[in-house]
């Protein structure tokens, strides 16, 4: 077990805040989007894949975003609902801002991946939006950094993470970080460390904790037990940084340190491992696993995904994880 | 012969200046957007689809418009390269603007379509980016009217009617009123009417002349008489009406008025049809045909475009207009 | 006379339309603002300097302006009033924008003025606000160039001389060019251009001409001649371009070509001279003058208002004005 | 004394953060705007009139602000240099803000101010602007809190603030909520808050409290204690809650409660009371006086300023401000 405090008796697992949005996945792989000629329509967007996953394993998961009132919107509400996550969070705006999309390649690597976020939908969500009694309905609250991007949405997830402090529902911060939602990197960092202070979990990769440490870098060198001792305060109880094929290294408060490796795996594209591994460990720690396990149980959860064509749909159920784990240790 | 000017000696036929963008069919015909599960990559766009028409006629067209420096800005410029359209006016923005997206349903009417056009790359030009020699060197320029309908695009296609004006180019304006691009419908009748008194030729149906008129509805009544009557002014010699299946009517400053009916078809798409009009009416009057005789090729090539799946792939080759009228003709 | 067609019976003689303000003089002469103490509030921008002119010679003059809704936006309306100038079209508005704001000192020459227009009220009229009927009451519509700076003051005012078109109310412009207002050099000559084809009159300086020529300009040499050749078309007959201490010269349509020089005084300010030749040369037209000696009123009305300290309160009665050309006449 | 500890050896007293601009005051009394005819200059905004408050009382005081290119700023400049206030944390921003202007009645109560402040200089500070190092030189960071009201300044003002508490630098958070800076009141909650929570004092009055709880209100009653028992968390060790002519209650972390009634006065205009109060009591605390010592400095005065015309030059000296409780106390 974590020395994470868990809140029990409530209706929901986990709350995933950020975007939800439509991810267009090229149906030929290894071709170049230009010359691509036909895409298939899936659901998308780190926190709508987090929640997915945790459903897939059976976590109770609910999503608070926003899509545009078209087609593509109610699309990825139908599939959540259909996926057994609660949508009573999701906003339906019609002023104007569209549901995420982001059209891609599909290749293992460098894969080019368009993104149309030009007033996104889940950006407009505001501070007014956030209902403080669902998110005390929830053991978890877990936050997509790039909602933090911009404001009103910025205000919504800063407000979201002071209801959760309040309710004793635990945060877990995604850091998620994308360039292009935000002004400047000093921006992102004063942002990003607000966020993680209040945060009992903060999950990203190695890129990311340097963008978190602009404002304070005096050398420009990475360390990450240095980014351990720098992020173990305020709330914040649980460090994990990743570092792609290299796996994780794990930090918690009390002084544990711990690298978890990787499954290798014919990785049929690049992304998807992140949310794949954020929903399992959330899943396994919610189940009463002890740290290094629920990191076991992520990492073995993104070695699927992406050794799986799409985001969502390639989430793996509790068999599915579990025997992947069990093959895999055998060996 | 029409009664139009038109210059010779030029090495371009037509430039089309506005928007070019991607169109994502559904790769299943009569579902819902929420249920499609695919979708097949098109170049689309009014002013790209009549330039790819031209160009499969066997006219010579450029066209002025803007993408994004991604793989699908770089997919409409090769495409339309490939088709033999020059794009030597085609800029590629790095600065955040997206090339402009539709993702549509495929039914015969009330198709769905999701527009991105939030920071759309299209809009972006300004009339710094607009060459006056280059317009010079063509025989006709033909406006897309959503290209007024915010600044800086707005006041780069007036610059360019300017341009033409100036060089004895012959302007045609398709008002393609898109109601989402505009601050409001008097914006719409103001820059219509003057984007509509420099152009010799006007092409619009019922519903866009009566936006076109709003500032100067006395009643709510529409009538093509007194809308031809208020606009064969200025430098206007030809007002086309188009009113969907009842064929179009056509009036000339000389005082002609005569009705063209449809080529009954069975519809795939409800879009396509305007564009592909524009391209056989101007490939027509360029070649010399009689402004009647012109109608009814844009007409044809309408009726085929609907009949078929895409909008530029479906664009006719002369042979196949010519069989089409013949065909017809003989029934 | 000159050969204006200028409609009778109206019940007023000049609606004028764009800024109208607030002018903070610094109240000691020939000290830098930031060494000046204390400041006398008075009414400007050039539209309401212009309105006042025609008032205080005698003539009904309107406008068409937007202050906010203060102190200060109260007093414009409340010495307009006081003034005798008609103010039905003026807007109050109380949405953030704020009334229109200069701050000067008070020097002969090279004057630094701070003008606060972030956000400025007037230009935030649109075409809904334009009345029709009301443009169509007056004789002459005066527009104040500056209007075109930007959406939607620009389309208000476009609607606004196509209405005065319709209804035979002569159309005056003012170049009166701002370059912080606009996005462009070539917007503002875009725009100019569209205005002046519009307007029966136009009067500028020599520098605002270049401007309006930037679309067009060969050659960096600026040449009257062609100017006047290049505007007097369209709906221009006459066309005005003042030197400075070097007078002006005036063109007309049907060929004529003179010159005005100025009324040498000791001069107080740099501003206020243009808005005084404006008032004095359209009332002298409306009385019946012939063109030149509405010029030579405009020149005598400036050099009495360069010689006070005021802009608003500086402009002469006609008893004045007449006096004073008597006075040089005999001298 | 207070239980705060004040670093010393650092060659500033108080670094003042936020908006310093132009006051012009009318030079008539009990004047209604509308009617003021003339008006004096004067260096104003809340940050501005506390750091020369501290430096008439002979404190080191600097600023962090932000002024526009032109005689205005120049005059914020040149006059805070002369009253011996640190500028180089002063920004002078040539890309269309503003310098901060308030204009003013002259009347005991209900004085009505006319704000220009869009687009305002003061607000385009950024991070990016922020020296660490200058901070670090200071004792005292005061925050304005209308430096929090909008994006970069926001993040600006975040980020001096954590610079201050790294450094060990007292940080003062002077509520100072203008609605009209504000997308919503719960954005003001949210970062007052936040900034509050970072502040060793916060001072403020009952309805600035108010809005700083409009996120956690659950009944609509405003209660001193509460307030306090809120805000003494975090970084938070004394709270002042000002309520005019009751004077203030004052709160510390240590669990202290006292009031401190006003001196009255003839009130000649009513604002400069806060700003005089938080300067001589940062004055006084630097000193070595006890809160309630401090407090009463800070309440005197107060008394001082708003019985005289101005705000900056109504500050008084020490001597000034010793007679005036002397003479008081004696009574």
């Amino acid at each position: 077990m974590s020395n994470l405090s868990i809140p029990t008796s409530r209706s929901l697992d986990v709350i995933c805040l950020g975007r939800a949005g439509v991810d267009l996945y090229a149906s030929e792989e290894n071709v170049d989007l230009t010359n691509v000629s036909s895409f298939d329509k899936h659901v998308g967007g780190s926190p709508a894949n987090i929640a997915v996953a945790l459903s897939k394993l059976g976590a109770k998961a609910g999503i608070i975003s926003c899509v545009s009132d078209d087609g593509l919107g109610h699309y990825v509400c139908d599939y959540l609902r259909r996926l057994n996550v609660d949508i009573q969070g999701m906003l339906v705006d019609n002023k104007g801002s569209r549901t995420s999309l982001a059209i891609t390649e599909m290749k293992a690597s460098n894969c080019e991946v368009v993104i149309y976020r030009n007033n996104a939908a889940d950006l407009t969500l505001s501070i007014e939006h956030i209902d403080k009694a669902y998110i005390a309905q929830s053991k978890i609250l877990l936050i997509s950094g790039t909602a933090l991007s911009s404001s009103p949405s910025r205000e919504a997830t800063l407000a979201a993470i002071r209801y959760a402090r309040e309710a004793g529902t635990l945060v877990v911060l995604d850091v998620d970080y994308r360039a292009y939602s935000w002004r400047s990197e000093e921006d992102s960092s004063l942002y990003y460390q607000m966020a993680a202070s209040m945060s009992d979990v903060v999950i990203g990769n190695r890129e990311e904790f340097d963008v978190m440490e602009a404002l304070d870098r005096d050398s420009a060198k990475s360390d990450d037990d240095q980014t351990a001792a720098r992020y173990l305060q305020g709330a914040t109880q649980i460090l994990i940084i990743k570092a792609g094929e290299l796996g994780s290294t794990v930090y918690t408060r009390d002084g544990q340190k711990f690298a978890q490796g990787i499954y290798p795996v014919e990785v049929k594209k690049p992304f998807g491992a992140g949310d794949s591994f954020a929903g399992a460990f959330m899943y396994s720690i919610l189940q009463g696993y002890d740290l290094q396990e629920s990191v076991k149980m992520g990492s073995a959860s993104a070695a699927i995904n992406v050794s799986r064509k799409t985001c969502t749909d390639a989430m793996p159920t509790l068999d599915e994880l579990l025997s992947f784990i069990a093959v895999r240790e055998a060996a």
